[in-house]
Protein backbone atom coordinates (compact mmCIF):
# COMPACT_ATOMS: atom_id res chain seq x y z
CA UNK A 1 0.00 0.00 0.00
CA UNK A 2 1.17 3.59 -1.05
CA UNK A 3 2.29 5.50 2.01
CA UNK A 4 1.16 9.29 2.29
CA UNK A 5 3.18 12.14 3.89
CA UNK A 6 1.09 14.94 4.92
CA UNK A 7 3.09 18.15 5.41
CA UNK A 8 1.32 20.88 7.32
CA UNK A 9 2.79 23.86 4.76
CA UNK A 10 3.16 27.39 4.52
CA UNK A 11 5.45 29.15 2.49
CA UNK A 12 5.80 32.03 5.24
CA UNK A 13 7.91 29.67 7.20
CA UNK A 14 12.13 29.20 5.46
CA UNK A 15 12.36 25.80 7.67
CA UNK A 16 9.42 24.63 4.97
CA UNK A 17 11.16 26.35 1.78
CA UNK A 18 14.43 24.31 3.23
CA UNK A 19 12.73 21.29 3.58
CA UNK A 20 10.21 21.05 0.50
CA UNK A 21 12.75 19.71 -2.06
CA UNK A 22 14.71 17.38 0.00
CA UNK A 23 11.10 15.78 1.41
CA UNK A 24 9.79 15.44 -1.87
CA UNK A 25 12.88 13.93 -3.45
CA UNK A 26 12.54 11.47 -0.49
CA UNK A 27 8.82 11.02 -0.72
CA UNK A 28 9.48 9.85 -4.53
CA UNK A 29 12.73 8.30 -3.93
CA UNK A 30 10.22 5.87 -1.42
CA UNK A 31 7.24 5.46 -3.84
CA UNK A 32 5.15 7.28 -1.59
CA UNK A 33 3.23 10.20 -2.16
CA UNK A 34 3.38 13.38 -0.92
CA UNK A 35 -0.21 15.49 0.46
CA UNK A 36 0.29 19.45 0.80
CA UNK A 37 -2.13 20.72 3.28
CA UNK A 38 -1.95 24.75 2.74
CA UNK A 39 -2.64 25.69 6.40
CA UNK A 40 -2.00 29.57 8.01
CA UNK A 41 1.26 29.38 10.45
CA UNK A 42 -0.47 32.66 11.93
CA UNK A 43 -3.20 30.41 12.81
CA UNK A 44 -1.66 27.65 14.16
CA UNK A 45 0.35 29.78 16.40
CA UNK A 46 -2.68 32.32 17.40
CA UNK A 47 -4.84 28.52 18.32
CA UNK A 48 -1.66 26.94 19.92
CA UNK A 49 -0.22 30.07 21.76
CA UNK A 50 3.56 29.17 19.96
CA UNK A 51 5.39 31.97 18.32
CA UNK A 52 8.02 31.88 15.44
CA UNK A 53 11.33 31.02 16.79
CA UNK A 54 12.69 34.11 16.16
CA UNK A 55 10.81 35.76 18.43
CA UNK A 56 10.82 32.94 21.19
CA UNK A 57 14.70 32.84 21.13
CA UNK A 58 14.91 36.77 20.77
CA UNK A 59 15.85 36.87 24.32
CA UNK A 60 17.81 33.47 24.88
CA UNK A 61 21.50 34.45 24.29
CA UNK A 62 23.51 31.86 21.80
CA UNK A 63 20.20 29.89 20.55
CA UNK A 64 19.02 32.43 17.65
CA UNK A 65 22.93 32.26 16.63
CA UNK A 66 22.32 28.30 16.61
CA UNK A 67 19.60 28.32 14.76
CA UNK A 68 21.00 30.03 11.90
CA UNK A 69 24.18 27.62 11.96
CA UNK A 70 21.50 25.02 11.59
CA UNK A 71 20.14 26.80 8.54
CA UNK A 72 23.15 27.39 6.98
CA UNK A 73 24.17 23.56 7.56
CA UNK A 74 20.74 21.66 6.17
CA UNK A 75 21.37 24.22 3.02
CA UNK A 76 24.78 23.06 2.30
CA UNK A 77 23.55 19.62 2.64
CA UNK A 78 20.88 19.53 0.65
CA UNK A 79 22.87 21.98 -2.19
CA UNK A 80 20.18 24.50 -1.43
CA UNK A 81 22.12 27.45 -2.40
CA UNK A 82 19.07 29.65 -4.33
CA UNK A 83 17.57 30.21 -0.79
CA UNK A 84 17.49 33.90 0.56
CA UNK A 85 16.07 35.66 3.29
CA UNK A 86 13.24 37.66 3.20
CA UNK A 87 13.93 40.96 4.18
CA UNK A 88 10.29 41.41 4.44
CA UNK A 89 9.80 38.49 7.12
CA UNK A 90 7.61 38.23 8.41
CA UNK A 91 5.32 37.95 5.40
CA UNK A 92 1.23 37.81 5.86
CA UNK A 93 0.86 34.88 3.64
CA UNK A 94 -3.12 34.79 4.16
CA UNK A 95 -3.67 35.65 0.25
CA UNK A 96 -0.85 33.37 -0.76
CA UNK A 97 -2.23 30.35 1.18
CA UNK A 98 -5.75 30.93 0.18
CA UNK A 99 -4.19 30.97 -3.27
CA UNK A 100 -2.34 26.99 -2.50
CA UNK A 101 -6.31 25.62 -1.68
CA UNK A 102 -7.49 27.03 -4.54
CA UNK A 103 -4.23 25.82 -6.75
CA UNK A 104 -5.48 22.19 -4.93
CA UNK A 105 -8.77 22.01 -5.82
CA UNK A 106 -7.83 23.12 -9.59
CA UNK A 107 -5.14 20.22 -10.23
CA UNK A 108 -2.51 23.36 -9.95
CA UNK A 109 -0.87 22.74 -6.44
CA UNK A 110 2.73 21.62 -7.25
CA UNK A 111 3.27 25.12 -10.10
CA UNK A 112 1.94 27.49 -7.68
CA UNK A 113 3.66 26.12 -4.48
CA UNK A 114 7.08 25.88 -6.56
CA UNK A 115 5.97 29.95 -7.81
CA UNK A 116 5.58 30.87 -4.27
CA UNK A 117 7.92 29.31 -2.80
CA UNK A 118 10.50 31.00 -5.36
CA UNK A 119 9.52 34.13 -5.16
CA UNK A 120 9.16 34.38 -1.22
CA UNK A 121 12.65 32.51 -0.68
CA UNK A 122 14.64 32.65 -3.68
CA UNK A 123 13.80 35.79 -5.54
CA UNK A 124 12.70 37.52 -2.09
CA UNK A 125 9.05 40.05 -2.32
CA UNK A 126 6.36 41.13 -0.17
CA UNK A 127 4.04 39.16 -1.49
CA UNK A 128 1.36 39.96 0.84
CA UNK A 129 0.69 43.18 -1.19
CA UNK A 130 -1.35 42.32 -3.73
CA UNK A 131 0.09 43.39 -7.21
CA UNK A 132 3.71 41.52 -5.91
CA UNK A 133 1.23 38.32 -5.58
CA UNK A 134 -0.39 39.01 -8.92
CA UNK A 135 2.72 39.86 -11.12
CA UNK A 136 4.58 36.56 -9.18
CA UNK A 137 2.04 34.61 -10.27
CA UNK A 138 2.06 35.68 -14.19
CA UNK A 139 5.82 35.64 -14.01
CA UNK A 140 5.74 31.70 -12.80
CA UNK A 141 2.73 31.34 -16.23
CA UNK A 142 -0.08 31.43 -13.87
CA UNK A 143 -3.19 33.29 -13.58
CA UNK A 144 -2.13 36.06 -10.88
CA UNK A 145 -6.01 37.50 -11.11
CA UNK A 146 -7.76 34.34 -11.23
CA UNK A 147 -6.17 33.85 -7.78
CA UNK A 148 -6.92 37.08 -6.28
CA UNK A 149 -10.55 36.89 -6.88
CA UNK A 150 -10.45 33.03 -6.04
CA UNK A 151 -9.23 34.44 -2.76
CA UNK A 152 -12.63 35.57 -1.65
CA UNK A 153 -14.75 32.71 -2.19
CA UNK A 154 -16.15 31.18 1.03
CA UNK A 155 -15.40 27.75 0.27
CA UNK A 156 -11.83 28.59 -0.54
CA UNK A 157 -11.45 30.91 3.51
CA UNK A 158 -13.58 28.22 5.20
CA UNK A 159 -10.86 25.27 4.05
CA UNK A 160 -7.55 27.34 4.84
CA UNK A 161 -9.68 27.79 8.20
CA UNK A 162 -10.62 23.96 8.42
CA UNK A 163 -6.94 22.68 7.32
CA UNK A 164 -5.59 25.19 9.67
CA UNK A 165 -8.07 23.69 12.90
CA UNK A 166 -7.35 19.92 11.52
CA UNK A 167 -3.67 20.59 11.61
CA UNK A 168 -3.61 21.87 15.38
CA UNK A 169 -6.28 18.90 16.28
CA UNK A 170 -3.75 16.32 14.46
CA UNK A 171 -0.88 17.84 16.72
CA UNK A 172 0.66 20.40 14.93
CA UNK A 173 2.38 23.44 16.50
CA UNK A 174 4.17 25.17 13.79
CA UNK A 175 5.35 24.43 10.34
CA UNK A 176 6.36 22.35 8.74
CA UNK A 177 4.73 19.19 10.87
CA UNK A 178 4.32 15.98 8.69
CA UNK A 179 2.08 13.24 9.42
CA UNK A 180 2.50 9.67 8.28
CA UNK A 181 -0.42 8.05 9.26
CA UNK A 182 -0.59 8.77 13.01
CA UNK A 183 3.13 9.53 13.52
CA UNK A 184 3.96 12.98 13.67
CA UNK A 185 6.82 14.93 12.94
CA UNK A 186 7.87 18.65 13.16
CA UNK A 187 10.94 20.23 12.20
CA UNK A 188 13.33 20.11 9.01
CA UNK A 189 15.43 17.79 11.20
CA UNK A 190 13.20 14.90 11.02
CA UNK A 191 13.69 13.72 7.40
CA UNK A 192 15.81 10.53 8.59
CA UNK A 193 12.78 9.23 10.62
CA UNK A 194 10.31 9.91 7.78
CA UNK A 195 12.46 8.03 6.22
CA UNK A 196 13.20 5.38 7.91
CA UNK A 197 8.87 4.62 8.54
CA UNK A 198 8.74 5.19 4.93
CA UNK A 199 10.59 1.95 4.88
CA UNK A 200 9.14 0.06 6.83
CA UNK A 201 5.78 -2.40 5.81
CA UNK A 202 2.71 -1.04 5.85
CA UNK B 1 44.89 12.86 14.19
CA UNK B 2 41.94 11.18 17.10
CA UNK B 3 38.87 13.73 17.26
CA UNK B 4 37.37 14.65 20.22
CA UNK B 5 33.97 14.93 21.05
CA UNK B 6 33.45 17.72 24.34
CA UNK B 7 30.03 16.78 25.78
CA UNK B 8 28.86 19.95 27.90
CA UNK B 9 27.18 17.49 30.32
CA UNK B 10 25.03 17.33 33.18
CA UNK B 11 23.10 14.99 34.99
CA UNK B 12 20.11 17.20 35.40
CA UNK B 13 18.78 16.83 32.10
CA UNK B 14 17.31 13.43 30.84
CA UNK B 15 18.20 14.26 26.97
CA UNK B 16 21.91 13.93 28.40
CA UNK B 17 21.03 10.47 30.11
CA UNK B 18 19.28 9.62 26.99
CA UNK B 19 21.93 10.40 24.67
CA UNK B 20 24.99 9.67 26.75
CA UNK B 21 25.17 5.72 26.03
CA UNK B 22 24.30 5.49 22.58
CA UNK B 23 27.03 8.93 21.89
CA UNK B 24 29.57 7.03 23.69
CA UNK B 25 29.42 3.96 21.59
CA UNK B 26 29.20 5.97 18.99
CA UNK B 27 32.76 7.67 19.73
CA UNK B 28 34.10 4.06 20.49
CA UNK B 29 32.73 3.00 17.14
CA UNK B 30 34.29 5.88 15.33
CA UNK B 31 37.74 5.57 16.85
CA UNK B 32 37.09 9.04 18.56
CA UNK B 33 37.89 10.14 22.33
CA UNK B 34 34.52 11.19 24.56
CA UNK B 35 35.64 14.19 26.64
CA UNK B 36 32.98 14.90 29.18
CA UNK B 37 33.07 17.98 30.58
CA UNK B 38 30.85 18.16 33.96
CA UNK B 39 28.59 22.07 33.72
CA UNK B 40 25.62 22.69 35.63
CA UNK B 41 22.71 23.49 33.90
CA UNK B 42 20.99 25.97 36.03
CA UNK B 43 24.06 28.16 35.30
CA UNK B 44 23.83 27.90 31.81
CA UNK B 45 20.04 28.38 31.75
CA UNK B 46 21.08 31.49 34.32
CA UNK B 47 23.77 33.07 31.97
CA UNK B 48 22.15 32.84 28.93
CA UNK B 49 18.09 33.60 29.80
CA UNK B 50 17.09 30.00 28.87
CA UNK B 51 14.88 27.79 30.47
CA UNK B 52 13.89 24.22 30.71
CA UNK B 53 11.60 22.92 27.62
CA UNK B 54 8.84 21.72 29.95
CA UNK B 55 9.08 25.16 31.62
CA UNK B 56 8.94 27.35 27.68
CA UNK B 57 6.56 24.71 26.44
CA UNK B 58 4.17 24.71 28.90
CA UNK B 59 1.90 27.35 27.76
CA UNK B 60 1.73 26.03 24.32
CA UNK B 61 -0.33 23.58 23.30
CA UNK B 62 0.72 20.50 21.66
CA UNK B 63 4.69 20.88 22.09
CA UNK B 64 5.34 19.17 25.30
CA UNK B 65 3.26 16.22 23.94
CA UNK B 66 5.29 15.95 20.76
CA UNK B 67 8.35 16.27 23.15
CA UNK B 68 7.32 13.19 25.15
CA UNK B 69 6.80 11.48 21.78
CA UNK B 70 10.35 12.11 20.37
CA UNK B 71 11.17 11.31 23.89
CA UNK B 72 9.88 7.63 23.46
CA UNK B 73 11.37 7.56 20.04
CA UNK B 74 14.30 7.64 20.97
CA UNK B 75 14.21 5.49 23.98
CA UNK B 76 12.68 2.78 21.45
CA UNK B 77 15.40 3.46 18.84
CA UNK B 78 18.00 3.07 21.08
CA UNK B 79 16.91 0.81 23.52
CA UNK B 80 17.11 2.60 26.45
CA UNK B 81 14.51 0.50 28.17
CA UNK B 82 15.69 0.95 32.38
CA UNK B 83 15.23 4.93 31.93
CA UNK B 84 12.41 6.11 34.42
CA UNK B 85 11.40 9.92 35.04
CA UNK B 86 12.12 11.04 37.92
CA UNK B 87 9.22 12.65 40.31
CA UNK B 88 11.74 15.15 41.77
CA UNK B 89 12.48 16.74 38.65
CA UNK B 90 13.65 19.05 38.46
CA UNK B 91 16.85 17.96 40.84
CA UNK B 92 19.45 20.58 42.17
CA UNK B 93 22.97 19.26 41.02
CA UNK B 94 25.23 21.33 42.31
CA UNK B 95 26.65 18.94 44.85
CA UNK B 96 26.70 15.77 41.64
CA UNK B 97 28.37 18.11 39.19
CA UNK B 98 30.74 19.44 41.46
CA UNK B 99 31.73 15.55 42.23
CA UNK B 100 31.92 15.11 38.39
CA UNK B 101 34.23 17.75 38.35
CA UNK B 102 35.95 15.37 41.45
CA UNK B 103 35.53 12.40 39.60
CA UNK B 104 37.61 13.88 36.72
CA UNK B 105 40.45 15.37 38.47
CA UNK B 106 40.59 11.94 40.17
CA UNK B 107 40.28 9.44 37.29
CA UNK B 108 36.91 8.31 38.05
CA UNK B 109 34.61 10.14 36.01
CA UNK B 110 33.10 7.25 33.97
CA UNK B 111 31.93 5.19 37.43
CA UNK B 112 30.63 8.28 38.75
CA UNK B 113 28.61 9.81 35.43
CA UNK B 114 27.15 5.51 35.50
CA UNK B 115 25.94 6.02 39.02
CA UNK B 116 24.93 9.54 38.86
CA UNK B 117 22.74 8.61 35.86
CA UNK B 118 21.64 5.42 37.73
CA UNK B 119 20.48 6.96 40.30
CA UNK B 120 18.87 10.01 38.42
CA UNK B 121 16.77 8.29 35.84
CA UNK B 122 17.27 4.58 36.32
CA UNK B 123 16.60 4.15 39.66
CA UNK B 124 14.98 7.52 40.66
CA UNK B 125 16.37 9.58 44.00
CA UNK B 126 16.23 12.83 45.11
CA UNK B 127 20.23 13.28 44.30
CA UNK B 128 19.83 16.52 46.02
CA UNK B 129 20.23 15.25 49.48
CA UNK B 130 23.40 14.67 50.77
CA UNK B 131 22.66 11.67 52.57
CA UNK B 132 21.12 10.24 49.59
CA UNK B 133 23.87 11.16 47.31
CA UNK B 134 26.24 9.61 49.37
CA UNK B 135 24.58 6.56 49.90
CA UNK B 136 24.00 6.44 46.21
CA UNK B 137 27.99 6.93 45.63
CA UNK B 138 28.41 4.09 48.44
CA UNK B 139 25.95 1.51 46.37
CA UNK B 140 27.89 2.43 43.08
CA UNK B 141 31.49 1.13 44.96
CA UNK B 142 32.39 5.06 45.60
CA UNK B 143 33.59 7.02 48.16
CA UNK B 144 30.05 8.97 48.86
CA UNK B 145 31.84 10.78 52.10
CA UNK B 146 35.04 11.91 50.06
CA UNK B 147 32.98 13.14 47.32
CA UNK B 148 31.01 15.48 49.76
CA UNK B 149 34.43 16.62 51.26
CA UNK B 150 35.85 17.05 47.70
CA UNK B 151 32.86 19.19 46.61
CA UNK B 152 33.70 22.29 49.65
CA UNK B 153 37.08 22.79 47.56
CA UNK B 154 37.42 26.36 46.34
CA UNK B 155 39.24 24.72 43.30
CA UNK B 156 36.51 22.36 42.51
CA UNK B 157 33.81 24.98 43.02
CA UNK B 158 35.56 27.04 41.23
CA UNK B 159 36.14 24.50 37.92
CA UNK B 160 32.42 23.95 37.74
CA UNK B 161 31.93 27.66 37.34
CA UNK B 162 34.92 28.11 35.10
CA UNK B 163 33.31 24.93 32.83
CA UNK B 164 29.59 26.45 32.67
CA UNK B 165 30.90 29.79 31.74
CA UNK B 166 33.45 28.66 29.02
CA UNK B 167 30.71 26.17 27.57
CA UNK B 168 28.07 29.58 27.34
CA UNK B 169 31.49 31.62 25.52
CA UNK B 170 31.70 28.70 23.09
CA UNK B 171 27.68 29.02 22.30
CA UNK B 172 26.35 26.79 24.50
CA UNK B 173 22.53 27.58 25.93
CA UNK B 174 21.14 24.18 27.43
CA UNK B 175 22.32 20.72 27.69
CA UNK B 176 23.07 18.60 26.46
CA UNK B 177 26.13 20.67 24.07
CA UNK B 178 28.47 18.96 22.04
CA UNK B 179 31.20 20.15 20.25
CA UNK B 180 33.81 18.73 17.22
CA UNK B 181 36.52 21.33 17.56
CA UNK B 182 34.51 24.15 16.63
CA UNK B 183 31.23 22.48 15.62
CA UNK B 184 28.75 23.15 17.64
CA UNK B 185 25.26 20.91 18.12
CA UNK B 186 22.94 20.71 20.33
CA UNK B 187 20.48 18.22 21.66
CA UNK B 188 20.00 14.34 21.07
CA UNK B 189 18.67 14.77 17.96
CA UNK B 190 22.41 15.69 16.35
CA UNK B 191 23.99 12.07 16.70
CA UNK B 192 23.72 11.73 12.79
CA UNK B 193 25.74 14.58 12.39
CA UNK B 194 28.01 14.00 14.64
CA UNK B 195 28.78 10.86 13.28
CA UNK B 196 29.17 12.21 9.65
CA UNK B 197 31.37 15.18 11.07
CA UNK B 198 33.67 11.94 12.81
CA UNK B 199 33.75 10.13 9.27
CA UNK B 200 35.49 12.67 7.34
CA UNK B 201 39.11 13.27 7.21
CA UNK B 202 41.01 15.70 9.92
Amino acid sequence: MTKTVDFIFDCASPNAYLVYRPLRELVLRKGAELNIIPCLLGGIFKATNNQPPMVSNAGIENKSAYERLEFVRFIKAHGLSKFQFNEHFPVNTLLAMRGAVHAKQTGELEPYIECMLHHMWEQPKKLDEKDIYVAALDECGLNGNAYVVASQRDMVKAELINNTATAVKRGAFGVPTFFVGDEMFFGKERLGQIEALLEQPS
